[in-house]
């Protein structure tokens, strides 16, 4: 990856590095279509009051304006109808819900595969352009449980799916979280949780003072928050370590008792790949009960690579609302570190197995007809452009990669030959097959140097 | 299709019309790679000098600029740095080329579908964010004119793949049209080009004026250029009818050769699909000699839903230039219409062929070992949320639309229920498979009603 994007943050693949892409994409996709997600696109711009109504973010968002002749038109922050490209998924979707409503059946599960854009500044595995894979599940007025579980568990098994090496699924619950703070007597539980959540960056202490002099804690009170914080475990024993803390209160019971069950049952079905981590706080407010990231191991400074949560109230109309959970697949993110370390490679950069090679210039529709017979039954071919000398034609395969080529007249009648072996063989286009891990481009695991 | 996109221009599907969309970029991705093409994708934005250097568009082109909070950033098109949304995919396919030529494999064949977007007023089949598919075929120097054959024979099998109708692909060729006003002794063929392209709008008489008025034509000129734009013929005998014209020049011949050659292959291979029609002109200046463009027989007036050509010179770095021919698919112009005519349809809108009941609140374990042994089989699967009575759990199926309905305890072991017919049959979630054309939404012709 000694390739730099000609324009800083907005990164593209050369094709065999697009075949890695694709491969998860596709794999993505199949795991949430086994699992009933519909796929939707939404639009790439919304109006600028919609995308920042959860604030915060404004200054990350490209405001986009039809270009004037020769002048400039003002792309303005301030006025709520101009429209600005979505820098998540997860906002559009809710639009995309309220609006359609009446021709959803609901839950609505679906999953969306899309470009997302934010102005921030490029670094490492932080693009300005990026595509993520989101899914969720929204209920019409309510939604079970029971979907943050079977959420952990499809998140489980695409991020397994996609054969990327070991990872944790951290998972905690706000609910658990603000119970533990309204119980300990600390009732801006925004606050608190703001200061945890820069815990890994700032470290224990100074959260310790942040909480004491931002939020009004006592040193007592900080102490326990920051306790319950360091709780991370494999199976529910959280839950009896929360306990002895001492601190009580009807919403803590509730947050226990959910993420109880996520994690439970995730080490049940999946087991090594869940931890209760009490310490996750997720920046984004919107969240109300179980929250969840994924790191994956040897790449913990990549961030989470896989994000989301329940929340109760993203999507709403008057009196209606529409709970969801959901989760958001950083695939750009994690694509160019595959990459970067060769964890996954493609073994050849075009999808054609065969060149049909010309014996002569007039030979160029019998070789269409042996590359329509081949496609028929499944085999990507081209046809060489040339009559050129057949050393020169097999160059050609050669240097696109192409493993076979085919010789359409010859004293024993059509032979293909495999370029690597020179092994040539007589050939039938009607019934030859290339073995089956030649017939597409393949995924396969590289090196894997961090 | 009663349905309103919320912001004029930019639509949206929902579930079971995207099914309709991505059927069609499934199967011509399919299509593509079978012709040996690479999927890539470039960035949606390009600075404004790059895009707006082919001129001609700037009014169409959206800018873009990240929002300061409070206040606005000014847009400006007189800056070439500045960042606008591509308009097409084949500006930014020609950049992508020049800047990694040294990491393709040529000829580099490549398909790429992406969405792109034009400030125009929004129409029927007209939109401001819209998908187009592309296949180009880009040479190092040179391209073998081969490929033009080539290129009319992919789109023929690619649009036939799509099971849209009738259509013919309109062929003309720059050469044929140029050298014949050079040999007419008009030099401005650029100019008489333009007025050409006109025809269909305002008619041969006003073309004729034109082309006295503005191109410097004599009356005799204008009407041999309006005779050799009437020429239309499904085979090679255009050749015979633009001969008889007794215009004669160096690169009419070769525009002619070339043009028979295309028309004759796809002829012979596809018949009845292909027409030479020396009226079409195609607006963007940078092709060179082949042009294709598409009808949808009965949808004439949606205008070309597939057009390319041959350029020789629209990627270009110093003295080393990328020849090319290429084509592009208005895939959003081509669904809406689907749609709005009900000539595809899907038949359910959720990808899922199976629910699982619950028996009662403790079998949730139990219907996710059903779920995922007919996952591993390629079922798609979801396990109803709670343990309603059976006759709701039914319902919940039938709403999402959910053809079968699992009973994973009963006096006789594992059942499952057609909802549709009411048949229900003992099961084993080892070996059931649902009836084929149910494994998955259906693509099927519905009516078609222009």
């Amino acid at each position: 990856m000694a390739r730099k994007a000609s324009l800083s943050g907005f990164p593209e693949w050369l094709p065999a590095e697009r075949l890695v892409e694709q491969h998860l994409l596709d794999v993505l996709r199949r795991t949430f279509e086994l699992h009933g997600f519909s796929n939707i696109e939404t639009r790439a711009v919304e109006p600028v009051g919609q995308l920042l109504q959860k604030g915060e973010i404004d200054k990350e968002v490209y405001g986009v304006g039809r270009l004037q002749a020769g002048e400039g038109e003002t792309i303005s922050a301030t006025d709520p109808n101009a429209l600005a490209l979505h820098f998540d998924l997860t906002v559009p979707f809710a639009r995309y819900v309220v609006e359609n409503a009446g021709y959803l059946a609901f839950p609505f599960r679906r999953y969306q595969m899309q470009k997302v854009w934010r102005g921030e500044r490029p670094q490492d595995g932080r693009f300005r352009e990026f595509t993520q894979a989101d899914i969720d599940i929204v209920g019409d007025g309510a939604l079970p449980f029971r979907y943050d579980v079977e959420l952990a568990l499809v998140m489980i098994e695409a991020l397994t799916a996609l054969n990327i090496g070991d990872f944790t699924v951290r998972v905690n619950n706000r609910k658990l979280s603000e119970g533990f703070y309204l119980g300990l007597g600390l009732t801006d539980t925004a606050g608190v949780l703001r200061s945890i959540d820069k815990l890994e960056k700032i470290g224990a202490e100074k959260v310790k003072q942040l909480l004491m002099t931002e939020v009004g804690a006592t040193e007592e009170q900080a102490e326990k928050a920051l306790a319950l914080a360091s709780i991370r475990t494999e199976d529910t024993s959280f839950v009896e370590q929360v306990r002895a803390l001492g601190v009580t209160h009807e919403v803590l019971d509730q947050g226990l008792a959910e993420l109880a069950e996520v994690v439970g049952s995730a080490a049940q079905r999946s087991p090594g790949r869940i931890v209760a981590d009490l310490a996750i706080a997720r920046g984004l407010d919107y969240y109300t009960g179980t929250v969840y990231e994924t790191m994956i191991t040897g790449h913990e400074q990549l961030g989470s690579i896989c994000s989301g949560g329940r929340y109760e109230s993203l999507a709403s109309k008057g009196s209606k609302t529409y709970p969801g959970v959901g989760l958001s697949i950083g695939v750009s993110r994690l694509v160019s570190r595959l990459l970067a370390t060769e964890t996954l490679v493609a073994n050849r950069s075009v999808p054609t197995a065969v060149l049909v090679t010309l014996e002569n210039d007039d030979s160029w529709n019998q070789a269409q007809d042996v590359a329509t017979a081949l496609r028929q039954r499944g085999i990507p071919v081209e046809v060489a452009p040339s009559a050129e000398k057949f050393g020169k034609q097999i160059k050609f395969a050669d240097r696109r990669g192409i493993p076979f080529v085919w010789f359409t007249s010859s004293e024993n009648g059509h032979e293909v030959k495999d370029i690597r072996s020179g092994e040539q063989v007589q050939a039938d286009p009607a019934t030859w097959m290339p073995p089956a891990e030649d017939l597409a481009p393949q995924i396969l695991r590289g090196n894997q140097q961090a």
